[in-house]
């Protein structure tokens, strides 16, 4: 559990190491073809604290709509365009292809995504280590022609279904899950196990809440007509299995003696 | 480093697993507006082996178009529509709201992503446990009074910007990024640390209880005393924040019959 102090330093830690290294990482669009998922995967970069877009593309067109969208993130207008997959990863150390694997003949090492974020994680670590992530388009992914400018591949495991031979998921959410997974496990904060659990009362409030009960219990005839029910024992397990918050007690107490000021009040009145 | 064999067994052993498990868990989307945003996330759905959605919305345009799309999912195609928040979670045992924290007061416990991940996992593990996720709208996410509904709230660890107050994420981005998260812990064995807490009252329960307190804070006029406290949503996190064991259910719902029992009957005598 986590306490929001605790979070906001986790956070703040994580957003440290992420700027140190997440600048490393490029995220190349080949050949995408609606203008909206270009802008969900700028989006998602955003979210995650990533930085740099690179789009190669033979027109221009989605591209230039994606940019004039009137949401277009700052991910977006920074965004560079280049003639060929070459060009893009020109400067990177480690090139990734994504790939929903299907029946394509592997040319490549493979990795699930859990690992391979592991793998990118220490090429970051590595002075000057510069990561291009790359997309293929939305119908028929990285062509083995874009592949081959790939050290390995990354697949997202997902569910294999009968009736679709070649699985794929949609760009913006492929996108935004491999960032993720690169922010999870580059993070895994540290934080305290319960921070941020309510503090459970004491066993005295607690046994001064089970005498409350008793007496309700008493006054409304819950004794007499569920006798099996109202052993002292059992009613007092029965108030610890509630796990009452610390910040709970005094209303549980109000509640309780407001049913007995009534039933009383009525009963003298 | 995976070979495509142990690959595929492992894609097997996780299938089968989330066959059993992945199908106790509902996706709740409550006033989605965009029916783009409903048909993605039936497809992220789709892609981890997600089965259950839900759309709770007051009025059933997004709903209907999405279903209508040309290249609506089997998911949606099995989506069903709820009134409300409570009929939608009824038969879960879990109910976990989603949150892009920001400014927002928290009056739940918080567990990021990688953390909520494990826990839910422990309660799938439990017979008979059932998972509600909650995502709200894409302008406002839940409301204080959605929120009710829920034990505890996951957030998704996002970049914090100077410019944005309120980080949210697409919604189709955050589902899948969800699903993902669930897919990828349960790969990672389990070992519960309470494998012998008794099994929670399902929200329906809680609901009834919640709804027969009210009844007694009226009778007993506690609601005039202390209206600060009896607000909708309060009453119902009070109820929430016990954790009710399924088997206390009845002892509570006989309790409180009892003092209306008695309160009323004195009235009447």
């Amino acid at each position: 559990m986590f306490s929001p102090a605790a979070f906001s330093l986790a956070r703040l830690e994580s957003k440290m190491m992420r700027g140190l290294e997440f600048d490393r990482v490029v995220v190349v669009l080949v050949r995408a073809r609606n203008p909206n998922n270009i802008g969900a995967v700028a989006r998602a970069m955003h979210d995650f604290g990533f930085r740099h877009l690179r789009v190669v593309n033979e027109y221009a067109v989605p591209f230039e709509s994606a940019r004039s969208a009137v949401d277009a993130s700052e991910v977006l207008a920074r965004a560079a365009s280049f003639d060929d997959v070459a060009a893009a990863v020109a400067d990177c150390t480690m090139v990734v292809g994504t790939t929903a694997v299907g029946e394509r003949a592997l040319q490549h090492p493979l990795h699930i995504l859990s690992e391979a974020s592991a793998v990118i994680g220490e090429e970051l670590a590595r002075e000057g280590g510069r990561v291009a992530l790359l997309f293929g388009s939305e119908k028929t992914g990285l062509s083995n022609d874009e592949l081959s400018h790939c050290q390995w591949l990354l697949t997202i495991p997902m569910e294999e279904h009968e009736e679709v031979r070649h699985p794929s998921m949609n760009l913006g959410q492929a996108v935004a899950v491999c960032l993720y997974e690169l922010v999870r496990s580059a993070g895994v904060p540290v934080v305290s196990e319960d921070g941020g659990r309510p503090a459970v009362a004491r066993a005295g409030e607690v046994e001064r809440l089970t005498e409350l009960l008793t007496e309700v219990l008493e006054a409304t005839d819950y004794t007499k007509r569920h006798p099996a029910n109202c052993e002292e024992g059992q009613i007092r397990r029965l108030v610890v299995r509630m796990g009452v918050a610390a910040g709970d007690v005094p209303v549980w107490m109000g509640i309780l003696r407001q049913v007995l000021w009534k039933i009383r009040g009525r009963g003298e009145g």
